[in-house]
């Protein structure tokens, strides 16, 4: 089974949140299962691909921007971002940016 | 310190690179090494994340596609591209996006 997400042909939009944790968990990790479930449903998700050691780095894919505001826009979303702020990351960046083209082994 | 990246006011650009790496080193690690070294001296280069469990994510930040291509056609770094594919990875994806906008906390 293929690890690295099968994307559709560019172009199509990529939020890189990159972050950096409390050590506590503070419902981190029942709150990030729930989100992944959530983010699946969500229209124009395409899929994501995530990685940790000190940094923490998170790719997700989407169809268009439409898809994104809506998903940072989603109620439950909006919960899981105050507590993030307040409870569970030091410092954490986000970028959109549009997939032009890509390739691979 | 930060250890999230400090990048200019977008648009740039963000190369990113989804890797699922062979168990054995095979020279590698020393590569890889290398290869940090030289990319940080590259005109256009702003900076990098990198993340690994399974999966590996890399996220390298460029001013602008042509500083990208400069990069890709590095003699140096042709060669250990060529490895990547020969010896170190089952699997990888690269896609190369343009920043449009970000945030943090």
């Amino acid at each position: 089974m293929s690890i690295v997400t099968n994307t559709p042909k560019p172009p199509y939009y990529a939020v890189i949140f990159t972050s950096q944790k409390i050590t506590e968990d503070k419902g981190y990790g029942e709150m990030s299962d729930k989100m992944v479930e959530l983010v699946s449903k969500q229209d124009g998700f395409l899929g994501f691909e995530s990685a940790r050691k000190d940094l923490g780095i998170t790719v997700s894919y989407w169809r268009d921007e439409e898809s994104i505001k809506k998903w940072k826009a989603n109620l439950e979303h909006q919960e899981a971002q105050k507590l993030g702020k307040e409870l569970w990351y030091k410092q954490y960046k986000i970028r959109i940016a549009k997939v032009e083209r890509d390739y691979e082994l």
